[in-house]
């Protein structure tokens, strides 16, 4: 399997560069089960789910203190056929697809109930995609049917779903998405972007 | 069919707020053609690919002339099997399912070669997904030799592959990545990132 993603953080602000290099010690206690590697566009991260979510929550949460309207935006992906094997990607937190769907479901809100808050307000939306062989809507609107039992969703746009609310379960939310949902040998990929101290929020 | 996009300017400078309203009049000539509609995340553009890429590229190309550090983001989808058809969407611009991709591949390289220069560098990078019934594999990989093929192809990355050139040239790449590959009934998103004066290429 392998699983990561393509990162990148927007500040909108003068100061990026050092709002970018100094949220960057936050991946620090993450490093030793990560692989990281930075270009001009995007920092691509490869590892397993269970350090990812929250690897990208802390990075997200230390840019936010900030005070800059930023955006964390992400394209994640795991078990794609293009892409090797790699052993830093294996992981036990994709669920079991013989499971039904509302087991996995309650899986996905038994792990939120345990997510404790990190005190910064976070909005969010994503896109979940299924690829290969299945019903690929089934599992796109099984994973909606958790979304909205969540306690993190806001509403269903067109193309995506808006998410809302404390760092700690909007991370953990979309954790769960990623794991319970699409079989765990297929290609699963989540487009995601996640907004904080927005001016059009005030 | 119902097609669109989810699109975010994000200029990296305290003015992004006059950086994004003002590049918005580049969407001017288009609106007739589109259903348009803000959120503090992201913009809804609605309308058939051969009006929303040239759309977005204008908005591009008006926002990166500000000189700032500034990225687009996009999330592209058509045929969402969870979206009602819309008459504003209507297109002749989807390839024939029935044609074998090599002939498909000509196509796109010969609408590429028409498309003239606009005098804006520009670095891309974009994820094609494929859904539902039939091998979404052998598509993206048609896809991929298009955009080895297409002058503005960098290089493959993991979970992407980034374009680079002219502003013309990178969004009609973008353009028939996504009109020619994927069946024209089929649910077919992008995921993508344009960037514009990154410092990190200075």
């Amino acid at each position: 399997m392998f699983a990561g993603a393509q990162v990148s953080l927007y500040p909108m602000a003068d100061g990026f560069v050092d709002i970018i290099l100094s949220s960057l010690s936050a991946l620090d206690p993450w490093r030793d089960r990560l692989r990281i590697e930075t270009d001009d566009i995007s920092t691509l991260i490869v590892g397993p789910p269970e350090v990812l979510f929250p690897a990208l929550h802390d990075l997200y949460v230390a840019a936010a203190a900030s005070g800059a309207h930023l955006v964390l935006r992400a394209t994640l992906s795991r078990g794609c056929p293009g892409e090797p094997d790699d052993p830093i990607c294996q992981t036990g937190a994709l669920a079991n697809p013989s499971e039904p769907l509302v087991s996995r479901q309650q899986s996905a809100l038994t792990a939120l109930a345990a997510t404790p808050e990190t005190g910064q307000a976070t909005d969010a939306q994503f896109s979940l995609y299924v690829m290969g062989a299945g019903d690929h809507m089934a599992e796109i609107m099984g994973c909606i049917d958790f979304l909205k039992q969540s306690g993190t969703f806001d509403r269903s746009k067109n193309f995506c779903t808006r998410l809302t609310g404390d760092a700690g379960p909007v991370f953990a939310t979309l954790q769960q998405a990623f794991c319970q949902f699409g079989p765990p040998v297929g290609h699963v990929t989540i487009d995601l972007t996640v907004s904080a101290n927005s001016p059009s929020k005030r």
